[in-house]
């Protein structure tokens, strides 16, 4: 499961990976062999598992009535395919509660005791439970269970097996305008579709700055008139995405997800009978969450906050030290820079372990609040590191020409690191695999002929080698600072948008390509919305009304301006510019509401069914005097 | 029922009805007359009913099963009481869905098939329905159906009569340190309960900045201290409300009101299935209510606020013309604030009238939604009448001394105006009676002796003449700008939370005392919160950290403090200080959630239940075949 417990077998074969699976595809469609059953997941055993051990959890996982089938290949590969019938899985979804469409329309809890009501036209019972969700229904059944096993290393690995036909929907299609996001949901969950679905519409969102910088820089925009664009943009797309995020969560049921759900597996406490449905729960006392956020997550988190800022300053000043001490051609100006990014890239490693461990500390009860903090913590930092100093050489060194440079640098610098990350990755792979095409050993004659399934084998075999996918954080990361540079110093740099959306049109589909073809496929998560990264949203649109104000400001003829209008107080005005920015940002804020009219409608609706549900049972309880 | 229609006979006996009232409880507990049965609500016909009429409303209402006694007094004097037995008030209220706490703890919509559930230890059935609902409920039934008696002038007047035993519980007591929330809500409805919750909260909240502007003022505390202080104070205090507010709507069964519940009596549009229930409902484009809001009523509202400023800076010139034109000792100088004062008060009148047709045109569902708007248009203008003046002093004249003089006087007259009409209402009202006491006429013996019940006549006869009440508006508003006065101007006023704190204490007993005594009892109101006064006073707040920094930096000796700290950039550390300090504020307002988590489980738990129910009829259907 952890990194150190892979073995050499399977870092041997990371490498011909791609090819291989691509060839079994071709098997699989040109021979025609009989469709095994459908493999929701793999559990493999390490090398020190021994056989009575791999019996003993095939005979837990039994109890679950998941079905399970061993394969010992051999001394050290032995796997442990899981499947369920729909049945089971039907009734899976019943105690995980998931909510389904209905034929009336609304949304309900899933209730395997009447599954015609959840069949759509069209629709056969298997349809129901999703193509991502079969592997997490098992994996929330067994994983207590076997918990022990995967703590002292006998289980090394379990993830759910790619659905080979069903990747071909996602394969690369020009004349495609928008992403499949309800196939990437249906395969991958809503945590990784709504990283996509959000992609998406801020790309889409990007034409207009990149249209409006165009004409900035030809016409040379008045530079209030630009703030005011940047503030009516970003809100206006934030809190369209709120809404078409409510619209997507309520589809996929995720919308009355909330901090009193079922608690994610790390999350430790007593036993209680829990408040809401009465079963017995993990509990912790929210005070304690409360009084480590406040009292020292948070305190930490600004110290190193401020720790990064001060470093950023402190390389101007050792700058210019150097710059005074050696002139401006000696090649010592270069180390500061050198050791500072060092110091950069260790400390903000430092930090991302610090920040997790904080956050573990915290507790919190569910997997999106957990994130939502840890990301929360890791953002205020990148905002620090990526922007400070842009804020100190525009305001203290009041240097337009410096900020111009600097920017265009920085953002040359992260475009060129962006680049590299998504076609870099997914380029060596490829060309990895034409260079193994050559040398890469076929398995074994001889195991071929002990396993039932050859191709299953292959497949568990191939994709047992490949990276786990780590989580959106890197994406949503990239999209942030991107964010940042587009809109925190729009007022000098008219260009950032249009290579944003350039650049966001190519990454998009490069994300979705290294999701299907070079990690090994995830767990789907569960997420009604995008979490901290909203938040991390707005910050830097409040931000940028503020930059931008404050680039006007320092605009010459601008002040000028503002003088002529109210002679007596240009200071005054100027201010009260940037609060009327502020309070629009606001009032729009408010007035577009957060979900749109059909989601409320239906949800309202499928409270009243329910509430008349409760009514009639009631009412058929007392004309039976039941209890 | 309009003004209009008010017949002379009315009138006449407005000035004796609290000593008649006073009188008529004597007799009650003295003779112990034989209870009649208990009347809800009564209707009295105008002079132009025949007694057709009468008997043709009589059935109509019977038709709801609602008991009538029909009271023929004489040829002008015809009154209808109406009375319900307990098994209809309960139809009346699942018909209503209204939202009752059952035994499991969890609030549900009433279910008059299962009363038992509802009945917690020590209730019977008939305290199930509030105090105030019986005649609400009445009211919602048979207000449609008579609704033509009314537009025609038939019927004359409908209201509730008073439950004279009841207002005992209001009686003053010193020794009382709380109001009586949750009878003032059994009693006149949860909308003018909220508003003396609300009253108490504040006036509990004001003794912080009541205490902290002594210190203010005995050891001439820091100005940005000041600013941080009503920052915290005011969002602290604001958002606590939230959490109160949202207690009190939770537990009188409020809080899952929307703006899609059912239409108020004036909604217009065409009658189509409702999207919830799938019953016919009047429904109206959303469309053509945002159309009329953003192009015709806001946009008209902020040309009469911006005449309104425009109004303020004019006196300021023309009092500075008429320094000029006849000196400081002149008389004249007072006519321009005369003139000023009379054409305020004209164009407050008018603007009422306007806003109150503005909103009537955008067609609000609910009565809710509508309240708040139109508040919401007579709230900025009231802030801007209010308040402009002091801040062009303050910040375009920049002359403190002129504030405090201006503040002072205006704080002065705005205190005697509110305790005018405190104190000198009832005050008056009672002198009245003193005088009427010897010169009132009886009731005519002969009439007398035609009544059934005396007692009921004489209180329907004295409730009739007694005015009606209207909102709780003119009582918010009072208290609003009370607010402003407290925190817009802190640094230089730091009395002012003192005054306001003996102010309201005395408001609040007179405020209950009036609607107990001097007004007819309205039919309560539902409200699941304060509506457009919570954002009234979240935007005083957000101006008062405008306002206090604004004044922190036109002291002289502040700059050079600012200037010490950051000798590069006082101005800059300035704007940075108010833009933290406004951070802070958001950051508070998220991190206090606006239910508390009592609140959210208890909504969870009540959602977890009626889910559970329609699992199970959903399973008993499919194991009986039933549909």
């Amino acid at each position: 499961m952890s990194d150190g417990a892979k073995s050499p077998r399977i870092t041997s074969i990371i490498e011909n990976q791609l090819f291989r699976r691509q060839r079994s595809i071709r098997q699989k469609q040109s021979i025609d062999v009989p469709d095994f059953e459908k493999t929701y997941a793999v559990i493999i055993f390490s090398d020190k598992a021994k056989l009575r051990h791999c019996q003993d959890v095939e005979k837990i996982i039994q109890e679950f009535k998941v079905l399970t089938t061993l394969e010992v290949v051999s001394k050290t590969e032995k796997y442990l395919y899981l499947s369920a019938t729909t049945e089971a899985l039907l009734h899976f979804a019943d105690v995980a509660e998931l909510s389904k469409l209905t034929i009336t329309g609304s949304m309900q809890k899933f209730n395997c005791d009447c599954i015609s009501d959840y069949l759509l036209p069209g629709m056969t019972p298997a349809d129901i439970v999703r193509e991502c969700e079969g592997p997490v229904l098992i994996k929330d059944m067994i994983k207590p269970a076997i918990m022990s096993y995967i703590r002292n290393g006998i289980i090394e690995d379990f993830f759910p097996l790619h659905n080979i036909e069903y990747l071909d929907r996602f394969a690369f299609d020009w004349r495609r305008s928008r992403l499949p996001i309800e196939d990437i949901c249906n395969y991958f969950g809503s945590s990784i579709a709504l990283y996509f679905g959000f992609t998406e519409f801020y790309t889409k969102a990007l034409i207009f700055p990149a249209i409006f910088g165009m004409l900035q820089y030809m016409w040379n925009v008045n530079l209030s008139l630009v703030c005011s664009f940047y503030v009516l943009w970003t809100t206006i797309f934030l809190e369209l995405w709120k809404r078409r995020c409510s619209g997507y969560s309520y589809r996929w049921g995720n919308i009355e997800m909330s901090s009193l759900d079922k608690p994610r597996s790390a999350y430790h406490g007593v036993l209680k009978p829990d408040p809401i449905t009465g079963k017995m729960m993990l509990q912790y006392p929210m005070r304690y969450t409360y009084l480590q956020m406040y009292c020292v997550s948070y305190p930490v988190v600004l110290i190193c906050v401020a720790a990064a800022a001060y470093f950023a300053l402190y390389q101007f000043q050792i700058e210019a030290e150097v710059l005074a001490d050696f002139g401006p051609d000696s090649l010592l100006l270069y180390i500061p820079v050198i050791v500072q990014s060092i110091l950069i890239a260790i400390f903000s490693w430092a930090y991302e372990k610090l920040a997790t461990f904080l956050t573990d500390q915290e507790n919190h009860r569910t997997r999106s609040q957990y994130d939502r903090h840890r990301v929360n913590k890791l953002m205020l930092f990148e905002i620090v590191n990526n922007f400070f100093s842009l804020f100190y050489i525009a305001f203290v060194l009041q240097d337009l020409k410096q900020l111009k440079y600097q920017l265009m640098m920085q953002l040359l610098i992260f475009q060129i690191v962006c680049i590299a990350q998504e076609i870099g990755i997914p380029l060596m792979a490829v060309v990895r695999q034409k260079f193994v095409k050559y040398m890469h050993k076929e398995i074994d004659e001889g195991i071929k002929s002990n396993v039932t399934d050859l191709a299953r084998y292959e497949q568990c075999f191939y994709e047992a080698g490949l990276d786990q996918y780590q989580s959106t954080y890197e994406d949503y990361l990239q999209m942030c600072i991107q964010f940042g540079y587009v809109v925190l110093f729009a007022a000098v740099a008219p260009f950032a948008a249009f290579g944003a959306l350039i650049n966001n049109i190519f990454a998009m589909h490069i994300d979705l390509f290294k999701l299907c073809n070079i990690f090994k496929r995830p767990f789907g998560r569960r997420a009604k919305n995008i979490g901290a990264w909203q938040s991390a949203f707005e910050l830097l649109s409040v931000m940028a009304i503020l930059s931008n104000c404050g680039l006007l400001y320092l605009q010459p003829n601008v002040k000028g301006f503002f003088s002529k209008i109210f002679p007596q107080m240009p200071d005054i005005t100027f201010i009260l510019f940037e609060h009327l920015l502020l309070g629009l940002k606001f009032v729009i804020h408010k007035v577009i509401h957060e979900r749109p009219r059909w989601v409320r409608i239906a949800l309202l609706k499928a409270d009243y069914e329910s509430d008349e549900a409760y009514k009639k049972l009631k009412k058929f309880k007392a004309q039976n005097k039941i209890d």
